[in-house]
């Protein structure tokens, strides 16, 4: 019985199985790194398990996203290319539309809200995009963007809720899969729910043993309650300082969740900073708070996860950076 | 005519050849990580060069240090290794001769001055040597070394003014030169110079083509000044952010300096912490100043390195963060 035969799949995600995982790996492969796995033995004696960090940090572009936005950019054909792409993004998946765009020599837009920082700004109109800023809250937005395919003729790439995307995504669990060999859990943090239902997916295909979780902000619970309810219930106001994890499930990504997702665990602002502080210092690499996200459920469940293999992706590690605590006078 | 018979070495050096730092390598090996290489396009473009990064960050205890405290400690006879040893030490060599000792299963001193920061405190313990915190200046703390070695009769080992310690401070250059063909420059911070005196030989023995820098802060600068005046001058009261590179070189490493070192540059607290902030944000590794210092002298002087493959040792990632300026309540 193949994965889309057990039903329950939304008809979009039909054709992603092995060999289209596989494809996608291949559609990505000029443009975005095999990340690194690492490890750290004070989180593994810790927690009490083994555990192997996805480093996606490292990834082009700074995050996982650059692997969903190249294969949907790759995936266009050569009518479609020529037309260009959209997107609306506050930071990681601008930037990574961008990248692809500019790979593939077609035109990217951007959308952004107006409080994204000039940093993420500056990185998506270094990879030649047209940023075009939108005051206002979602609904401004999805109006600014309509307007903008309109106009233009564009591809719109929704940052999650796309087949080709989640394909994208799953390439990162491939990857750690084939690398480390026999995992007992896949843990990723969880948002909009593309890196969370592709690694499901790629577990499904290719490890079925593994067992899936996910981390969530507190302040940005739709999926916890969504998986509770057995239907979509959105987060109304997201407040949480993982800014890459304040948007809800979407009608693709929620149905994958639901089926192959054990268990979702919610985690506090705090632990999330807490988590992401100790990974800087004992790992020495830059994650951003999302993607601590999920060692700080690892950290706060560790029971579930003593002597298991534990995968975990660390989604990205764009960060703004204060600095304002080094150059004080030194006391001596 | 080997490296010792070119004259100008001191004796104490005279056996730092090529079998030597071979064998310093061989004996460290069980402890010391070999770190990894990265590289990153955006420092390539704006230097006009291709720059490999040797990742000391990575390395156990978060800095180059283990690899001299390691090999100092590990070249003991039977005897004085029974004995134990001790060191002065703010950080990160005292880390690493903890962890040495701890590994060698003999005891350790690490004399500590009162102003050295809780967290690198608890490291050292944490690895099981016995710290002395010891108020005042150098010559308290120099006091209090002296009266520690005499009452438990363990062996001094010196942060870098020592034969056995540039030995294995010269193992990471070793290890950068064989595993990237061809390098122009190498270049590395200077703090009291066994990072650098190490490298150099290493270079001088292995690849005596290349060419060899260093970075200095401008408020600790007494290689430079040494370097120009052709003796030893000693800094008085260094004031850098850089808190490794605060010391003054010693009469075994600026010897070596002197014979094979090109050329310091100096760079202010500004640049530095610029460069550390660039290199977290682009290539999202946590680096200390000292190490960022090196990275500063090449965007400070990029015309002298342009078209060249430039070897940068980045020496540690040992910081204190201060991560408050995150989670601010979201202004949207």
């Amino acid at each position: 019985m193949t994965h889309a035969q057990r039903g329950l799949v939304p008809a979009a995600l039909q054709r992603l199985d092995k060999a289209e995982i596989i494809r996608s790996r291949e559609r990505i492969a000029e443009l975005a790194h095999t990340t690194p796995v690492m490890t750290c033995q004070t989180f593994d004696r810790e927690i009490g398990a083994e555990l192997f960090f996805k480093c996606e940090n490292f990834q082009r572009t700074g995050s996982f996203k650059l692997r969903g936005a190249a294969n949907a950019v790759f995936s266009l054909t050569h009518e479609e290319g020529a037309k260009g792409v959209a997107t609306f993004s506050s930071g990681n998946h601008g930037a990574a539309i961008a990248l692809a765009a500019r790979a593939r020599g077609i035109r990217a837009f951007v959308v952004m809200p107006e409080r994204a920082t000039p940093v993420k700004r500056a990185a998506i109109e270094g990879y030649g995009a047209t940023v075009i800023d939108c005051p206002g809250g979602p609904p401004e937005h999805e109006r600014e963007l309509a307007r903008v395919i309109e106009k233009t003729g564009v591809i719109y790439i929704h940052p999650f809720n796309d087949a080709r995307v989640i394909a994208g995504q799953a390439t990162a669990a491939f990857e750690l899969i084939h690398e480390v060999p026999n995992l007992d859990v896949l843990i990723t943090p969880v948002g909009g729910g593309g890196l969370l239902s592709g690694t499901a997916l790629a577990a499904a295909i290719f490890a079925p043993r593994i067992k899936i979780f996910a981390a969530e902000p507190d302040g940005a619970n739709d999926a916890y309650r969504s998986l509770k309810a057995g239907k979509l219930i959105p987060v109304g106001n997201a407040t949480t300082v993982a800014d890459g994890l304040r948007t809800s499930l979407g009608s693709l990504t929620f149905p994958v969740i639901r089926r192959h997702v054990h268990k979702i665990i919610c985690v506090s602002d705090t632990e999330i900073l807490d988590a992401m502080r100790r990974i800087w210092e004992r790992m020495k690499i830059v994650v951003e708070p999302s993607a601590a996200a999920a060692l700080a459920a690892l950290l706060k469940k560790s029971a579930v996860f003593a002597g298991k293999r534990v995968g975990v992706i660390l989604s990205g590690g764009n960060v703004d950076l204060n600095l304002s605590g080094y150059g004080a006078p030194d006391p001596a």
